[in-house]
C-alpha cells in the first residue's frame, strides 16, 4: 500500500502486515537538520521514510539509505522512484555495522537512525525475522551503530538519533565514548503526565561538552486527540 | 532571617545577603523517597534546607547533612534546633570528599544532594567566596561527589541528585562509571515550551540499567504564575 505524507505531497511505500515506519521516524525528521548542500547517510533505513521526509523539508543536497534487508530496500527503492527522487537519494543494500567501509571515513555531514531499539534480540522472540531484525538488536547492536557514525561523520558532523528513554543513560555514555558529544536532546511523552516513550537526540562529533534539553513533545492533548505540535509536524 | 517553608510549618535559617536554598532544594525534596527507618545522608547541606524537609515529608529514621562552610552548617544547626529536630538530624563540618572516611563504606540508604553546578570553578569568578563555593566545583567536583556517594550508599541504596541539564551527558556517564544506575529521571521547564534548567536523578547503587524518564515539571503556566503542581510541592 502507498502511504500519503501530508506534509510533502510524497508517499511511501509499505506492507500493511510488515514492519511500517512509525511515529518515531517522523518525529526524528522533524527533530533532525539538514542544511543546504550537505550530505546525509540513514543507517537502517527501513522503508526510506527518512531520507524522503528529510528530502522534502531540508536543503540537503543528496541522501542515502541504507538497510540489510533487501525486501525493505527494494520497498525504499520504489518509493524514493514513486516520489521522483531518484537524483537526490540512493537506496542501498548493506550492514551497518560495515557502513566506514562501504563509504569511507569522514564522508557525511549528517548520519540519521532509527535503530532496533531493544537489546540485544536473539531474533527468537519476535515470529517474523524482518520484523525483529528492524526491532530488536539481532544483527547491530548500539554501539556498533554508534561506533560505524562515529567514523563516517566528517568532523563536526551531526548524528540524529531516536531511541527509547529506558536506555538513555547508556545512549549517552556510548555517544561521548566515541566522540560524539550530545549537544541536543528531546523527550516525547504520549501525555502531558505520562513517562517518555522515546528520545530525540543530536550529538556533534568532536563537539564541545554541554546538553540542551529542549521542550518536550507531547503527542495527544486527550485520549485520541493529537496535540498542536504534532498536527504541524505531520501537517495536518 | 527565618523563612517560611509553608508544608511542613517548619522555618529555615538563611541570610539575606548570602547563599540561599532555592527551588532546586524544594523539587529535589519532593522527588526523593525514604522510606520509614532509612537513614539518609545530604552531602553539600548549605542551609539544611533537604534533611529539613525530608524529615517532614518522609518516614526517615535520621538524617545527616555535612557541610563544608562553617557558617552554613552553624546556620543549619540552629534551623534544625529551631524546628526541634535535634533527634532526627545532625549537621557536621565536613568535607563531601572525605565522606566515606568519615562515616564508614555502605553507611547510608539514601544520599541526597544538590551540588556546586559550575564546571572547575577557580573561587575567582564570584566576588563572594562563600558563594563561589556552593555554586562552582572549587572544592569538590562532580566526579569526586558521586564517588563518596557510591561509597557511603548500601548496596540497593539511592541517590538523588539536582544538576542542570547542561551537563546531563557527563552526569550519567559518571553514575554509570560508579555503579549507580540511573533508574528515573525528571527535567524541569520554567515554561511549557523553554528548555528544561533543571534536572532530578534518582540513581541505585548497583541497580539493574534502565531508565525511567517521568513526566516534565513545568514550573511556571503563565509568567508570574506558577503552575499548580508546583503550588502542591509548596504547599500554597
Amino acid at each position: 500500500m502507498v502511504e500519503d505524507l501530508e506534509r510533502s505531497g510524497f508517499g511511501i511505500i509499505q506492507k500493511k502486515d510488515g514492519f511500517r515506519f512509525g511515529m518515531d521516524a517522523v518525529l526524528l525528521s522533524g527533530f533532525a537538520r539538514a542544511e543546504r548542500g550537505e550530505t546525509v547517510l540513514d543507517l537502517g533505513t527501513g522503508t526510506g521514510i527518512i531520507p524522503i521526509l528529510l528530502a522534502a523539508k531540508t536543503g540537503a543536497m543528496h541522501l542515502t539509505g541504507l538497510e540489510i534487508q533487501e525486501e525493505f530496500a527494494g520497498m525504499a527503492g520504489r518509493s524514493v522512484r514513486l516520489n521522483g527522487l531518484e537524483e537526490k537519494i540512493d537506496i542501498l543494500t548493506g550492514d551497518i555495522r560495515e557502513a566506514s567501509r562501504l563509504f569511507g571515513r569522514a564522508s557525511f555531514d549528517v548520519v540519521t537512525s532509527n535503530p532496533p531499539y531493544v537489546i540485544g534480540g536473539h531474533g527468537i522472540s519476535s515470529p517474523d525475522r524482518r520484523r525483529a531484525i528492524a526491532r530488536e538488536e539481532v544483527l547491530c547492536t548500539l554501539e556498533e551503530l554508534v561506533r560505524e557514525t562515529a567514523a563516517v561523520l566528517k568532523p563536526g558532523g551531526r548524528f540524529y538519533l531516536v531511541h527509547r528513554p529506558f536506555r538513555l543513560a547508556e545512549i549517552l555514555t556510548v555517544l561521548k565514548k566515541y566522540r560524539l558529544e550530545p549537544k541536543r536532546m528531546k523527550l516525547v511523552h504520549p501525555f502531558r503526565d505520562r513517562e517518555a516513550n522515546m528520545v530525540l537526540l543530536e550529538a556533534v562529533r568532536g563537539g564541545q561538552p554541554g546538553t540542551s534539553v529542549e521542550a518536550p513533545v507531547i503527542v495527544f492533548r486527550e485520549p485520541g486527540v493529537y496535540s498542536d505540535e504534532i498536527r504541524e509536524i505531520y501537517g495536518y
